[in-house]
Order: C-alpha cells, then sequence, then structure tokens
C-alpha cells in the first residue's frame, strides 16, 4: 500500500511496564483478598459489557435474599454515581468507584473503596466491575470467585470472540432470559461456544425482571461462600 | 483499614508511555487518512459494546444498498474470522483484524489490514472496532466518521457513564428498535443523556432485522460521503 510509511520501527508495546503493573496490582490483590478472609467477606468479582444488567442482578439478588445476609457492593463506572445509588436504595451497602478513562477497576481502587467502610459485619461484596468485556479480566481484585454477566441479546458467539473473560469466569451468568421469546437465541450455541473455552463451563440461566433463576443464583453464592468457610475452617 | 499496605508508594502509572503511544498513533491515522482521502474511500469506525449490533448493522446497510455501492470493511475482535465472514456472505469485502487481547484497534492494524488490498476501487470502508464502549474511542484510525451503535437493550444511562465513548461521536445510531414493545425504554430520558455530553447529538433510531430506520443511516453515510467528496473538490 505504501512504501516508506515507517510502520513498525519504533518500538511502542510497554511490555516490562505492563508486567510491572500486573505484578503490583497482584499484591494489591492479595492483600485484598488477606482482608477478605479474616472478615468473613465472599468477594465476588462482577463482570460483564455494559448494559449486560449487573446492576439488576444485584437488585433481584437483594430482593430474592430479604436481608437474610448483609449484601454490600463496590460499583465501578467511568462517570457517575448511578448504580451506587440504584443498589443503596435496593438496600446494599454501596460505595461508586469511577474511574475516569480506565476501562477496568484493580485491586488499589478497591482497596481504597473499602476505606469508606460499607463492609465491616457484610457477609457479601459484590465488585461490579466497569461494563467491559475484555480488559477487566487480566486485574484480580483479591475476589473469591469472577462471575461474567451475558445477556441474551449479545449473542451466542462472545465466549469465542471474548475467550480472556471467559477462561477467567467461575461462573457465566445468562441474563434478561424474559427477551428469549422475542429472539433467535440458541441456547446450546452458546453451551458449545462456552465448552470451547472454559474445561467445566458453569452457567446460571436468569432474569432479573421475572425472577427466574434468581434461585439457583443465590444457591450457587451460598454454596461458593460455604466452601470458603469449610477451607477457611 | 490496614497499616501498612504500601498502597500508592509505587508510580506505576506510565503517563509517558501512554503519551507516547497516542502520539505514534496519531501519525499512523494521519497517513491512514491520507490515503483513503487520495483513493475517494468513506472510512467509518464504527464502534459500540460487544453484541450491540455492529455487524448486523452493516449486513443491513448492503442489503439497503443492494450493489449501488463497493462495500468494504475490516472486522476486529480478539479472536475469530466470524464477523468478517458474515460480512463477506452480505457481499461486504472483509478481512479480519483478532488483537488477541488487546481491547481496541489501532491505526496501525488498521494500516496493516488494508495491505490485504481489500479496498480498491470501494466506496465505503467500515471499521468494525473491537466491542468495547471505553477503548476504542481514544484511538483515531483516519476515518472520516465515529459512529457508536447502542442497543435499546444497554439502558438510557450509557451516555453518561461511557462519556469519552459519545463524545467523540459523530452519530449515536440506537439499534434493536424491534425489541421497543418488550421493553421499558425511555427515548428521552437516552436523548437528555446525550445532550449532556454532545454538544449537538444526532441520533438514529433502526433494526436491522426490520429495516425500520435503515434508510436514514444510508442517507447519513450518503450525506457525510458527499461533505468529503465536495471539501476534497
Amino acid at each position: 500500500m505504501c512504501d516508506a510509511c515507517g510502520c513498525g520501527d519504533t518500538t511502542i508495546v510497554p511490555v516490562e511496564v505492563h508486567a510491572r503493573l500486573l505484578e503490583h496490582n497482584d499484591r494489591g490483590a492479595a492483600h485484598n483478598r488477606e482482608h477478605f478472609r479474616r472478615h468473613d467477606l465472599t468477594a465476588i468479582n462482577l463482570m460483564g459489557s455494559p448494559g449486560a444488567g449487573k446492576t439488576a442482578l444485584l437488585e433481584a439478588t437483594a430482593r430474592h435474599l430479604g436481608g437474610s445476609r448483609r449484601l454490600t457492593a463496590l460499583a465501578g463506572d467511568l462517570a457517575t454515581e448511578r448504580d451506587a445509588v440504584r443498589l443503596r436504595t435496593a438496600g446494599i451497602a454501596s460505595s461508586a468507584i469511577t474511574t475516569g478513562q480506565t476501562c477496568h477497576l484493580d485491586a488499589e481502587m478497591v482497596h481504597r473503596a473499602l476505606h469508606d467502610g460499607i463492609w465491616p459485619g457484610a457477609d457479601y461484596l459484590f465488585i461490579e466491575n466497569v461494563g467491559n468485556l475484555v480488559c477487566p479480566a487480566i486485574y484480580d481484585l483479591g475476589q473469591e470467585a469472577n462471575v461474567v454477566a451475558l445477556s441474551v441479546t449479545e449473542g451466542e458467539d462472545k465466549p469465542l470472540k471474548y475467550p480472556v473473560m471467559f477462561r477467567h469466569a467461575d461462573l457465566v451468568v445468562l441474563t434478561k432470559t424474559d427477551l428469549l421469546p422475542v429472539l433467535d437465541f440458541d441456547r446450546r450455541a452458546l453451551e458449545d461456544a462456552l465448552a470451547c473455552v472454559i474445561p467445566e463451563p458453569r452457567l446460571i440461566a436468569l432474569s432479573a425482571r421475572s425472577g427466574e433463576g434468581i434461585d439457583a443464583w443465590v444457591a450457587w453464592l451460598e454454596g461458593r461462600r460455604s466452601v470458603i468457610a469449610a477451607a477457611a475452617s
């Protein structure tokens, strides 16, 4: 296409900077994890595309539990405290983390936000990550589990196209199933796609709107929490 | 929360590296733009969340134009050539750009992909960016216009929560309007949100499935192309 464009002449990929950053993040995540375990706080890193229904899932979780568990959340977004406000309205003690231009949360942001003191005595801390199916996957926050929310309107091929995110998932939550009757969604195709990138995929389909499947999701959370408690004792 | 965690002691934000990277990218974008203009190729950077309906929009565009324009596309994804295959099936000469772990396209990736030679004699080049409502916004690719696809299922508040992306948009395309009857979507709330981040928001609502609004979208494209042609002559 061109003879003298110079592309590729300059080494711009800051590999060593990136490695240093991740190493620093891992130390912060280990530190967070220590705190979470000491305080018997089950921390869940909830990831997914913008509009996948992460906040609605947490609202539905609070409705389902009806006060039987103390829930807290950190809501990550580039701007606004809207999700934190929604979550507080739902009865979940929440702080916002606004990242500016940053496309993911990191361990240090979570650590700083915990200074807001929402967590003492809580059973769960949901860390609602910035809506993004790429970058959040590689930053450990100290969580006990990674959950990826994927809405039925996003299509069945997302695990194939965003394999890094799904490979890091302990659970995939298929959201907005109330819309299935008006979509050409092939659940089998999604399961096949997941099986390509996760050895033992775990999938729960649910609708925050209708409440369908929320019981299975809460049972998964409680199971995860009891496994952690058993390991600690 | 802790006395000796060491957070904040190490300067890890590689500001100077990032600035150098963007500067390098801008040079590449200017170079691409020169090529596009010399060859009368209208390049559109199409961005949006995963599953926002970017590929479906391009398929519907090809159906609407029915061969009256020569369309080409670059389909950016972390993995797979699925979108490029879909676009070729729709009659759009297309190459895939697979980015691995990278969450956006940059000018150099676009430049390299153009060596595949899909563009000579074409009228339009659609650069379908990686599905991501954050990072792609800050990388100029040499395009004539930025278009952001937002689906009705993602919610009205996305411009407020992802202001950087919407601030860079020449046009916002509201996709999947065929789903409106089953959603509680408030178009006025979206317009208000857009008005907060864009001085003169331009919004076209459409459905790739039903074809509603595709004529307005194609008219916008053609208008944009004629403005560029007028400026060049």
